[in-house]
């Protein structure tokens, strides 16, 4: 009881704080994941902006982590201190370099264009949802930033003398170059950067992102740089600008050039600010001016602000938590801010936006989404999104079924209308079929079977599911069929398979249930007895040798899996929970060897493959306090309210939906499978608002006597009820309309 | 009377194929001056057009004169054989590389991008005006061309099978590089390209022209490519396609880059010709198309060319010759379609155009013209245009005071509205002075007269006058002003005061006159009389050391000279004949000069200073049959029905306007002075057609009875009247209605 009653002081307190001044908004941290390759930004965004404004300070011999010198794929890394400025546009938690691009810098005194020397030092950043700020010494400049969907909105205070804010559409984070600017007058400039080549991949599809920016002030002075290549010929001998930086005062022409940028000077007789404002597009350069004004025509930099931050607590307060450590509320709200982020909307204001492929511009009544980094989202992500926000994961799936109408094939990853085709598997099929599964059917889903059966029996010229001849006359993907990762492919083949056998049974095609579902099992044929792992198998059906467990680890590209290795793949395929176990010999054996890897380093937290392995103990009756043990040291661990408070990539949401779900404590174990598994939650109080349009319950509270302070599971109750066993079916749990944890004493 | 006999014939067989087959038009060979450096090209181009479309042969090291590996001003040389496309903007006649961009090449089977090895040699050039037409032996394709004023067309007749049409935007004559490109269907493209620089001379004014493609046949496949840059950074490795061309099939969002490109390929059952049509713009996409459409619409190949070739001989029939050779006509009309090239229109056809240095788009209701070489053409070339296009030339001089109140100067050397600074002195001034005393009076002349003192007076920042107060000062621009051409300039300010003090006069500024007219003279404090040359003197008023008068012959930089020595300058002032005979110590001594001038191979018919040197003899009194020697010997040896017929660049018709003016037996021989002198024409007879609207007679008939035979003027006959003397004033002889040389028989 002494805990209890401390437990309550504590609970008023927290109750006290949340109401008056820690809204959900203001326990974002946007610092979380800045670190340790999390892959998150700093940055300024509205929930599923097209446009952010995040420092950029990844350029530069000065940072640790230099762009150019390594596979970089952020724009800002909190150790860094050399900042350029502020990019545009940005992904997430990606794994690889693109965007990062239109950067605007505030500099006093001489103008300079050269990055490397236009650089500085910063101080006093301050990171919000929706806002960014920070101090530049060297000019004794305040930059802030804010943004609304399409709009990126600065603020530079200046302080007295010439002044000048530079828009460089040279430098950036993608490898692409080439851009095309246009001074349009002393208050606005318009133009586009070249952006793409996701992951070193299908340069041919770079496309361009287009803007206009528009100035609270007039420029005094304005102008564009050029830096053209060096000219090689002999009449280099007359060119004396040949090669060097060309300032072009005062030029209103486009200007195009792989090196350029605008400059909007000020001679300031006293401290002052300046507003820009940018908005973009996709589309065009008049849309892109549209999203602007449309967005924040006659507002100023305070009230665009004021209506994101209003818009990120209206989203994050779906769910409410109580309870829990300021560093849980923290590291939970940031996680849900992460999983806002993308996908983000693709469609300009009038609803253009350019289809996948076709090259046409599509329009859309509702939202395009963009950003499916589908091989991570399926496992968790989606689920999520069909739980608190299933309005937008309804829009999310069906313009994967308007990317299978342009394109004949689903998504796999999408990013801005180009199919990257980064990672292996037939992602999307499992999400469509999660989501009808999970009660959300207001979808073509004949549409989406249709699209499903295509990628998984098209045995030609099928960009999802290469070597698919190979894995339906085998079972399994061989070293001939595929340069890398065959086991991998093999598992995501099973898992998609499962998921198309999952709705084939709901739609009543029973055909095709006993057959996709016979074809979800084929890994075991990977199995390899002796070592109790998968492994591949050559085109003969022989052992793939040499054969090392621990190649994969870190990312190392190897024969059998893809960014990962035998250990960290082996348990993946939890649609077939009882058949692992039964291949490992039994639960015991099982479990010793779940045990085995996360006792010998073999777990990694930092990538999906081995993302549920921590729930799995709960298919060991008995056995389920080391799911609950290995959740809680893995959110101890690798979440913290910290830059480096991600595990590695946040994997555009997923590494965050891993972390909000494993601290509500339920996790959906099986994608395709619309069921949770049980774990400690990390508040005493959650309360998940549904959405009355999709569930019929208006919310789902889940509460637990101590977090933090017990760590055990001694009864849980559902709906008032007692409730046996630790799985409990997504309606069920919906339904329920409070879950509570009772916890063991003393554990 | 054998002689006079066998003429007769020839003159009937002469009138017979004039009025039936040889219009005037008939008789251009357009492939005169593309050898020997006269950088004209044999493209198709309608008067003044905006657009044409040259065959590019100078990229390769298959070419004698590779534009990498030289200084090299034009598009093609006919010593060349390495065709690599078809330019569609193009400078005739100039002495600096620029434009030549917008290339199409029609190729057959595989594509390939690389313009060194889709190159080809070439057979059975045709040109004429309006049209070209070549041969691809390689690919088996017929190429022709034809232009409207803003668009030029082309016909590209393909065997069976796969062929194609590239647009190439990165290769170009111009040094600048940067291209837009986007389909916009399966008939369209539409872009924009940089060019700039000309003469190496400000980059930061380099601009963009606009273009839309149009196709006649929807292409069976298109696409872009696009060579980038090489990425330099550690990201390299995982960049395959690193520095590599990539082909971007079916893309149709904007791409751009320094070396991109479009492609249209057509699967062809049986051989056939596509027709494409490009028009183009200096003011947006929007005008290109406009342009496209208002002079192209609806008309295919044969049409556009029936019209120019119209416009052409409508524009060439304002001069009709009879009698002389067939070369000599060809000569002739060849010279006079050069002199209608340049100034192009620049306005698009809704009268908009980028106005000079104000980044603003102008309007005309007329004509904005554009590529002013002044330095050249104030010499003869606009008191040709006043003579017999004195409507043009009336909206020229508004043109240039157009610019001057643009850009608060009067232009120099304009080429589409950037003032590139080239020669020296103020060449502006003695156009609008010698056109308003020839009689056009049409326009501001207050204005002009302000616009000319301000060059004349502004001591600071002058960019037409650099070094002014130097030459008000002493008379002379000395060796400390400037860092070349010291004489030169001075002599160029001294010819744009005697063109100021003219117009004074005959606007009553009595004062100005006395003063403009004093510092006309100034030069001669920089006759060395010992040399009897001008000489360079320094700052002290010493004599410039070592002086070597041949130094600066052939475009060798000195300290004196500009593109010229002291021989070829010495004579330059004809406006002051009387002082310079007087300096030379009379008659004998400044004929003797001259006699050894052209004796000893010091004159230079290939450039401007000693234009009139053999005209000079008229002044003096019974030397005259030299004048008629000479420029009968410089019009055999320099000007021939040859690529190599022209004595080198064509300076924007200025060449060829010399030729004409010395074949019809009349030259303008001092600027800002209404007066002209005789030589012997030519022709047997000449008809100018005079405007009524500017000049009171219709027509001026020159007749000369024996021309080709007999070699000397016996008798002058001015309105019927016996002429003394080899001067006549503009209005006498505009007011003449006939001139009759009678030659002398047997010299």
């Amino acid at each position: 009881m002494k805990a209890l009653k401390i437990l309550s002081i504590g609970f008023l307190i927290s109750i006290n704080t949340t109401t008056a001044q820690d809204k959900p908004v203001d326990d974002v941290n946007p610092f979380i994941g800045t670190s340790n390759f999390g892959a998150t930004h700093p940055g300024a965004i509205a929930p599923r902006g097209m446009a952010s404004v995040s420092p950029f300070n990844v350029a530069g011999k000065q940072n640790v982590l230099e762009k150019d010198s390594r596979w970089l794929s952020n724009p800002y890394v909190n150790e860094n201190t050399f900042l350029t400025g502020f990019t545009h546009v940005n992904l997430s938690g990606v794994g690889c370099p693109d965007l990062g691009v239109i950067i605007t810098m505030p500099t006093t005194g001489e103008l300079e264009t050269d990055h490397l020397k236009y650089g500085t030092a910063y101080t006093d950043e301050v990171a919000k949802a929706g806002y960014y700020s920070v101090n530049l010494p060297k000019y004794k400049v305040k930059a802030e930033a804010t943004a609304s969907t399409r709009t990126g909105v600065t603020r530079y205070t200046f302080p007295e003398g010439r002044s000048n804010i530079l828009l460089n559409l040279g430098l950036g984070l993608t490898n692409e170059q080439g851009a095309m600017v246009k001074v349009v007058s002393p208050t606005e400039i318009e133009g586009m950067r070249t952006v793409g080549s996701f992951c070193y991949n299908s340069p041919e599809h770079a496309y361009p992102v287009y803007f206009v920016a528009r100035f609270s002030k007039p420029a005094d002075e304005f102008g564009i740089w050029k830096k053209p290549a060096t000219y090689e010929g002999e009449e280099a001998q007359w060119m004396t600008y040949n090669g060097k930086t060309r300032m072009m005062k005062g030029f209103t022409r486009e200007v195009i050039g792989d090196s350029i940028g605008a400059y909007f000077s000020y001679n300031l007789k006293k401290s002052a600010a300046v507003e820009m404002k940018i908005g973009v597009s996709y589309v065009s350069i008049a849309n892109a001016r549209e999203n602007l004004e449309k967005e924040t025509g006659g507002l100023d930099f305070d009230k665009v602000y004021e209506r994101t931050k209003k818009a990120w607590n209206e989203k994050l307060s779906k769910i409410e938590v109580e309870g829990g450590t300021k560093e849980d509320r923290t590291i939970f709200y940031t996680a849900l801010y992460h999983t806002l982020i993308h996908p983000n909307i693709f469609n300009d204001i009038n609803g253009e936006y350019p289809e996948i492929s076709t090259g046409k511009i599509g329009k859309t009544d509702n939202h395009r989404y963009t950003v499916f980094s589908l091989w991570d989202t399926y496992r968790n992500y989606h689920q999520f999104m069909s739980m608190v926000y299933p309005g937008q994961q309804l829009e999310m799936v069906k313009n994967m079924l308007d990317m299978y109408d342009e394109n004949g094939w689903l998504p796999k990853w999408e990013l801005n209308s180009t199919e990257t085709f980064t990672m292996v598997g037939d992602p999307a099929s499992v999400v469509l079929a999660d989501t009808y599964l999970r009660g959300l059917t207001d979808f073509d889903v004949e549409k989406a079977y249709e699209a499903m059966k295509k990628s998984a029996t098209q045995l030609e010229n099928n960009p999802l599911r290469p070597a698919l001849a190979d894995y339906l006359r085998d079972g399994y993907v061989n070293t001939s069929s595929l340069a890398d990762g065959v086991v991998s492919t093999t598992q995501e083949y099973n898992v998609a398979d499962y998921a198309i056998a999952r709705l084939a049974r709901a739609l009543g095609k029973k055909e095709d249930y006993r057959s996709f579902y016979k074809r979800s099992l084929s890994y075991r044929k990977l199995f390899d007895k002796k070592l109790k792992l998968l492994r591949p198998r050559n085109a003969d059906g022989s052992w793939y040798e040499p054969f090392d467990p621990v190649k994969g680890a870190n990312f190392e590209k190897n024969m059998g899996f893809i960014e990962g290795n035998a250990w960290q793949y082996v348990f993946m395929l939890t649609h077939d929970a009882k058949g692992m176990i039964k291949l490992m010999g039994g639960k015991k054996d099982f479990e010793a060897q779940l045990d085995h890897i996360f006792d010998n380093g073999h777990y990694d937290m930092a990538n999906e493959p081995d993302i549920a392995y921590g729930f799995l103990y709960n298919y060991i009756k008995g056995s389920e306090w080391k799911a609950q043990k290995r959740i809680r040291e893995l959110l101890d661990t690798y979440y913290k309210n910290a830059p480096d408070g991600l595990p590695g990539n946040d994997d555009t949401g997923t590494m965050s939906a891993w972390a909000i779900y494993s601290m509500m404590g339920i996790y959906p174990i099986t994608p395709a499978n619309p069921e949770y598994t049980f774990v400690v939650p990390r508040f005493s109080k959650i309360t998940i608002h549904l959405d009355i349009d999709y569930y019929k319950k208006d919310k789902l509270v889940i509460t637990c006597n101590n977090p933090g302070e017990s760590r055990y599971i001694d009864k849980i109750q559902v709906g008032g009820k007692e409730y046996k066993g630790y799985f409990i079916s997504d309606e069920a749990l919906l339904n329920a309309g409070e879950v509570s944890f009772r916890l063991k004493e003393n554990d």
